[in-house]
């Protein structure tokens, strides 16, 4: 692994786990008022589009990291209309 | 460009614009209660680096992408961080 996978590694890891702050967030507090849900509708959309092109492209870093973040994402979106509703 | 190709052009873009409905949210609200910071600056530190990243390796897909998402973040960023203090 040299500087620029280490970098990528990184940048992945952070995009990835980013979601979690608010994931707790809202966890806490119940409040979704001022968070768009369109927002992580289309960002949840995007994820799933990558798993898939990852699957067909079969690469594996691409598969795993945005699984992760499908998972993250669809949590969000749950709360969001779960406690929108509320 | 195959079936392939226009997954991954799609899912590119479709994360990278999924912030703007957030921007959007804020820019009408002015309020910003409920959205977590960290998980902004994590996602926008984690942008910047695939910018180098990108950079690094001469991709300009990773390049244009990223540094789109990079400014759209840093709006998101600053809005959090101008309107929790107001």
């Amino acid at each position: 692994m040299n500087f620029t996978d280490i970098l990528g590694f990184i940048a992945g890891v952070c995009v990835m786990t980013s979601v979690i702050p608010q994931i707790l967030k809202v966890w806490r507090t119940k409040k979704v008022k001022d968070i768009s849900l369109l927002t992580f509708s289309v960002l949840t959309f995007g994820v799933a589009l990558w798993v898939v092109y990852g699957i067909l492209k079969n690469d594996l870093p691409i598969v795993i990291t945005n699984s992760i973040s499908l998972f993250l994402n669809l949590i969000m979106v749950y709360f969001i209309i779960y406690y929108e509703k509320e």
